[in-house]
């Protein structure tokens, strides 16, 4: 049993046995995480589409996994001949797969899946689509008793059942990946200025705020920032697989025997950190003696959801940790910046091997990769990548998500433009950054849509906002300059980053999604500023830098933010268009090129020495 | 029985009749108005707080106005001694008085509001309000129908009492005044450049698209609009109070008698519409046959909804009409250009008359409103001013809503800035316009100030923007030159204007506000531009302009929409600091006064020409 339609005939046939009419298998796995390991791959398994994002529904008669323009031709070929069709949707946020559920089930059916592997509000969201649709329309009456008895007669009639307690793959999938085995070690205390015992004080603190005697948390980031540990269970992002539960005297870590070596099982129960097996966290839950239970809807599953006992109180809010570890300490800070001074050495390293070698030696995407990471590895303090290294020539440079293969990928030579957007993980600090290059000579609308761009990102790096601002408000100052002729580019402008973390996380970003309060900037947030311009088949520029956030001032109008720019790397001014920037944004560039030199300086000599010197000369 | 104390303990006496513990009086009325008829001031007679905006709460022991900052200082001048307290409060969106309530009011108490003076959507969330809490921690289950039990069972032990089927006031108010009496008159067809027909046909059209027979409308100003009829019932809008129920081949207009002669009643019976007594409105809901009726629930009380007769299905929906009135034609577009420029030379005539006479002659705040409306009268088409004029000296511009009173008003001599905010009403369009004048020689402050509101004003007259952008995000554009330097506004940066209709119109706006869909902006909107600076007790800014919303570009990236700037009057050159500027913003302004002097020219003589031909000069 192995090729895929096999795989699909087997789910169907344990669907049958179990009386359920669809099931549903997201990209997700216990602990919501972007990078899964392989034992939650399950998606791929079944359908053969490898994409990191998508949804794959099975019904008796239909198989398709929804997925959006980034994996459209990757999904066709892998899909071709498997019977699986490819359903086209236009964001990963899109719910066209629920309105299809809605629209394809009937009353009564039944619609399976693992609970456990679902995140709670996810949950919400599909329960809420498989109820009837005329809510809305609900009768108004001026008693919320009678509200509630509406409700209830409208969803009797009509409702699809959703069975969340089983896991149907589980069983078919022969040869499923064990849990990751790599150790958990502790973050460098030398990197980590907060002890695990004053953040564990922190975290009981707003626990006590929140009127919740436990807590519990899923999310790997968190846990891995709460006891100053890291781990290399998945790609790129240093965590490991556990739960954690946190009481008012003592904290649990749930993780698979074997990841805690007798020394730091020594070093947690000096903090009173108990380490018990992964499988026990469910159990745990089931048997907490009552008293209150704060747990993120967000970042725990419906299947802990469930388990947790009957007599406790659960408070649904978002985990204290994902909002303190989105504010670097001042201390934290400082080693950013210090491993930007790394990050932006390594990259005059590599852009003047680059400019060595480019339209001489053979250079093709992939030796960009390879060249750029040898480049950081050789640099002190770095850890790994932080995520897959994007490099695309020309039209490969319109693909935001583009990933360079042995099997298929560009040699860079003539002329155009070359998007590389990198990133490391150092001791102290996450780095992320793209810049676009002039490979022989640019054209004048490839100058014009990079120096766009490069508006931009001044426009949003330069802005001051009152604390508050909605997160599309953010979003508009870095597309105006674009919207101005026209122009548009369908990701968000900016993420938030982690401290030796993962190189996306919570809660804040820079979007036009409908914003809500917890995604507004406070001090100590480092995000990305990263708008673009793709032109299909043709280039793609894009220049993200990373900011912290930090205080202006404080005055009759309000308490205001503003941003300080912590990486460090020239911007290639062969593709200005100078006719199209205002003196404030030549000043901001003369200005920040003379910082990239004044602190790359010390770190770089000979070809990259002279490099640096070449690309930060003043516009 | 006349002083404010006695009417509360009246109010009390009659509470505590109807066992009633708490009352509620909303600036509103039955129509959602702006304005409010004097019939429906209640809350003004019942506190003596004469603010248009304000809520009062009045219980067994306690009795206050809930009111922004704009009214605070009049507030407590008219509140002193009457027992009523000031409940400062932010913003008018604010909760406050919501969150009194629930903390105060013990369950099984009872609160009372007039539901015939309360929006639907209002009484919502005034209903939700009163409920218990804990909704949001509720337990997650499987199944729609036991979360609706879970609701019920939450509900029933801790609900406050909303009665909304009694008016407490009209038993105790001797001498309420009577609805308004003035004529209802068809809007010259010269500038109605639809038909009722044709209208009454597109909305028809959309209650058919939704599925509803019938359509019921309470909104002054979509009544005004679909029946291209116009009145004189309130201050400033040219609206008359009515309702409508619009069906598949007829319609209904419930106005007070005699306000429809018989030559109207002729026409409009032409066109399938039939006039009746204004107090047959809600009988003629009850006695519905059935089927389904179209209702807007932020356009209609809570009475009204409850008159509905219970065979009939309600559809919830934005009025079709809001959304049809909101988008001008290119015929009434082109009425709205000539308008502006009717307007524009009136307010050239003004300011010649100013520069003349200012620091020669006496001019105060109050001459200012009247000469501006005496070169407005002059003008074919004018109606009426479509506001009160807001004309302020130094700090008293600092007050956005401030009104000069023949009380309290300044000289204007010296030294400083004057700010004025008017507009009018004529038969082809509404307008609105801020200017601010230099007075003598303003400050190197005054002219930074000055200048930034004049970029953000230019920022968002200049934008591209993709069809659907959030309302928040063309907000921030008008803001950022402002943040840049640590300087905020506390209003909203547009609204929509009406066509020969309301001033202050839905459903688009610039604010930031959390957004909704219809909020976005759609080819054909009018809108308004007026960013601000407020320095209390020194000077206020605000520039304000009125812009179209046409097309730009369809292409690769999306379809992207501009801005036509309709407002045509020159901006103070006086006041610029020129260095803050950059070479589009002053191209921008140079292109602006140009077309100014050119649409003007023609319609100016003597002094508003030479003053129209040195205030067009270009910097």
């Amino acid at each position: 049993m192995d090729t895929i339609p096999q795989r699909i005939a087997s789910l169907r046939a344990a669907m049958k046995n179990a009386g359920v009419d669809a099931c549903l298998v997201p990209s997700s796995d216990p602990h919501i995480s972007e990078y899964l390991p392989k034992r939650w791959q399950a998606r791929q398994w079944l359908s053969g589409f490898t994409g990191s994002m998508g949804t794959l529904i099975v019904s008796a008669d239909f198989a398709g996994v929804w997925a959006d323009g980034r994996y459209w031709v990757q999904a066709e070929q892998e899909l071709a001949g498997t019977g699986v069709q490819l359903m086209k949707i236009d964001t990963v946020a899109s719910s066209l797969h629920l309105q299809w559920l809605a629209d394809t089930l009937k009353p009564g059916q039944t619609l399976a899946v693992d609970g456990d592997s679902l995140g709670l509000a996810a949950a919400k969201a599909l329960q809420a689509a498989l109820e009837p649709r005329r809510l809305n329309s609900q009768a108004m009456s001026s008693s919320g008793l009678a509200a509630a008895k509406a409700l209830q007669a409208a969803l009797e009639p009509r409702s699809i059942a959703l069975r969340t307690d089983i896991d149907l793959i589980d069983a078919i999938y022969a040869g499923r990946p064990a849990l990751p085995t790599a150790a958990i070690y502790q973050h460098d205390a030398a990197y980590a200025p907060e002890s695990r015992a004053a953040k564990l004080a922190r975290v009981r603190e707003a626990m006590r705020a929140a009127g919740a005697e436990r807590h519990f948390i899923s999310t790997l980031d968190d846990i891995a920032w709460l006891f100053n540990l890291r781990g290399a269970d998945v790609s790129y992002n240093p965590v490991f697989i556990a739960h954690a539960l946190v009481e008012a005297g003592s904290a649990t870590l749930f993780v698979a025997p074997g990841k805690v070596d007798a020394a730091l099982a020594a070093q947690l129960a000096a903090d009173g950190v108990r380490v018990s097996d992964y499988a026990e966290a469910k159990p745990a839950l089931s048997a907490l003696p009552g008293g209150a239970l704060l747990i993120d809807p967000r970042r725990v599953t419906l299947g802990l959801r469930q388990a947790v006992a009957d007599g406790v109180q659960v408070i649904e809010a978002i985990n204290p940790s994902t909002l303190m570890k989105s504010r670097k300490s001042a201390a934290e800070a400082e080693h950013v910046r210090r491993a930007m001074e790394q990050d932006g050495a390594a990259l005059a390293q590599f852009f003047a091997w680059f400019e060595a070698n480019v339209n001489q030696a053979r250079i093709t995407e992939l030796t960009i990769d390879e060249e750029i990471t040898a480049a950081r590895a050789r640099r002190p303090g770095f850890v790994s990548p932080s995520f897959g290294t994007i490099a695309g020539f020309n039209a490969n440079g319109a693909l935001p998500h583009y990933h360079a293969t042995p099997e298929a990928h560009s040699e860079i030579k003539g002329d155009g433009l070359l998007l590389i957007d990198s990133g490391g993980q150092y001791l102290g600090g996450t780095t992320d950054i793209t810049r676009v290059l002039a490979v022989g000579s640019p054209s004048a609308e490839q100058k014009r849509d990079f120096t766009l761009v490069l508006k931009g990102t001044m426009a949003l790096s330069m802005a001051h906002f009152p604390r508050g601002t909605l997160s599309p408000m953010l979003d508009a100052l870095a597309r105006a300059p674009l919207w101005q002729h026209d122009i548009d580019f369908g990701h968000g402008t900016g993420h938030g980053v982690g401290y030796f973390l993962n190189v996306h996380e919570g809660p804040q970003s820079i979007s036009r999604a409908v914003p809500e309060p917890h995604m507004a900037m406070q001090e100590g947030m480092i995000t990305s500023i990263e708008p673009g311009v793709y032109r299909a088949g043709q280039w793609g520029v894009r220049i993200e830098n990373l900011v912290l956030n930090v205080a202006s001032e404080q005055n009759q109008f309000g308490d205001f933010l503003k941003f300080e720019t912590l990486t460090l790397c020239p911007i290639d001014r062969r593709c200005i268009d100078h006719s199209l920037l205002t003196r404030p944004e030549i000043d901001w560039l003369n200005g920040y090129h003379a910082e990239v030199r004044a602190r790359l300086l010390p770190l770089v000599d000979g070809a990259a020495r002279d490099w640096l010197l070449a690309n930060t000369e003043t516009l």
